[in-house]
């Protein structure tokens, strides 16, 4: 089966890390939110595109989701005693990666052509490809200090902000990377991995031509919700600031008319009347590499039944 | 007394050092070469600068002279394995440092500023201050490859060409850092370290007015060789190159009527009669810290006889 998946940082990057355990390479392209991208020392940060890279390597840190295991935090730390920022948090050798991605881009190469080189060295074997080459922004828009770029709502300010809406600065010119397209239409199906509708899928979907990809496709989508609450990041939070009452319903209802099926938890089966398209309820907590193949294994299965 | 020293990268260092030990920190000035400074992973480098400050700082590795102690090298690793450029060795330490500076100076901050703030974090008392902050980048001509920009030549060829001339490109607009002739003007003394007078000192004279600033000045020299041989560095193989016999004498001539007195190894005193004006020898290698300090006590003994 061929499959392309939408994901942003964590819980995405562990379903993308299932998937590529149970299908073929080639069969398989992760497509990843680059809306969080954003320059912090001069550096030009990919965080979901890293997260995905590092978790389908093995290479990432069990313990925060991101970055690298067994990384150290010198550099930052001697950055910080110098006066610089140290809001974000870079280990010693994510910076490596950080420092080449940004000679290569300064270089004129592109976001996908380096995600594809560093996927070698990194041994990944199946396709990651960020959503477009060019510069895509998430802004937050909020009450309390109008529009932030998406790290600082994010990191700086602890998505604490009460959310108005989202902007994806950029967009009207992005285009769908070289390939994403073509991996669309030979897909048997789309999946949008439990990541953040509005911010880690939606920056996808914002892409005109993507959208239009995958509105006759199979797509099937995972509630990055369990019991209305977000497993990780602020996913319920914005949901409730933008007048709905987070749930799995609501994240159906979010990806309106795109979705042929739907993976809830088990806890939230009571839910499952209002859904109104076909669903599976399964465990989608992913907390062993185990969890991550039953749940890839569910997707697929989900799929093959639609 | 108060004293103005030009310095390059380790030699220079360890008498600047030195001379910091025994001359009160308002009364001591470094002015430090840029030529050498270069762009490197989308960073900007001052080797000599850094050289200066770290030894100044204590934190400079003693067994290579540049860099950090006890620094770590994993980051360039990682952009070695990654397919990025890995011919000139930073520290993981060493690369905040070049991350912080090269923040700055995107953002506006001058060299000089940021020399000046660096210096207050590391606990540098006397000024520290880079020849220029204009951009200078010495190139050395050569006959196997024509123009090589400096840490080409000097990292990546190992100073093996064979040297026709230098040339120091930006120089015409570089002014010197403000404070500088100020400071020389109040100095009592001009002290040349014992650096390259190649490409260490040379640079710092041909900004037209930092060598009218001293023409009338007491200017005092160390030697950078021993027996005819550089302590460290190409300083030697460019003087028979340029068809001149290396020398202490040839250092003298070199920086023709600019010097009041000279300072030579006591191994070179056979020389002492070519020389022309008052010298001291005495022994200058520093291994110990206390020849630093014995060496900058010499100096200021030969200014006070001069």
């Amino acid at each position: 089966m061929k499959i392309v998946a939408f994901a942003g940082g964590v819980g995405g990057a562990k379903l993308a890390d299932g998937l590529a355990q149970i299908i073929k390479p080639q069969d398989l392209t992760i497509v990843v939110n680059t809306g969080d991208d954003f320059e912090y020392l001069g550096l030009s940060i990919s965080p979901d595109l890293d997260t995905v890279c590092y978790t389908l390597a093995g290479l990432s840190n069990p313990e925060t989701g991101w970055g690298r295991i067994g990384d150290t935090f010198n550099i930052l730390e001697i950055v910080h005693q110098l006066g610089g920022p140290s809001w974000f948090h870079l280990g010693d050798q994510d910076i490596a990666t950080q420092l080449e991605r940004t000679r290569l881009l300064r270089a004129g190469r592109s976001l996908s052509q380096i995600t594809h080189d560093f996927c070698k060295v990194w041994s990944v074997q199946c396709s990651v490809i960020p959503m477009t080459n060019q510069v895509v922004r998430t802004f937050v828009d909020t009450f309390e200090y109008g529009e932030l770029a998406f790290q600082e709502y994010f990191v700086h300010h602890h998505c604490e902000p009460i959310v108005k809406g989202f902007r994806f600065d950029g967009i009207e010119n992005a285009l769908p990377t070289p390939g994403l397209l073509d991996a669309c239409e030979r897909a048997d199906a789309v999946v949008f991995c439990p990541s953040n509708p509005w911010v880690s899928i939606d920056p996808i979907l914002a892409i005109p031509d993507i959208r239009l990809a995958i509105t006759k496709k199979c797509t099937v989508a995972v509630s990055p919700l369990v019991n209305g609450r977000a497993v990780k990041g602020p996913a319920a939070k914005m949901f409730l600031e933008m007048g709905i009452q987070p749930s799995a319903s609501a994240i159906v209802q979010h990806y309106y008319n795109l979705l042929s099926g739907f993976i809830l938890d088990t806890s939230d089966l009571d839910l499952s009347s209002e859904l109104k398209i076909p669903f599976m309820a399964t465990d989608i907590l992913m907390k062993t590499n185990d969890d991550r193949q039953h749940l890839a294994k569910d997707v697929l299965h989900l799929i093959e039944n639609l």
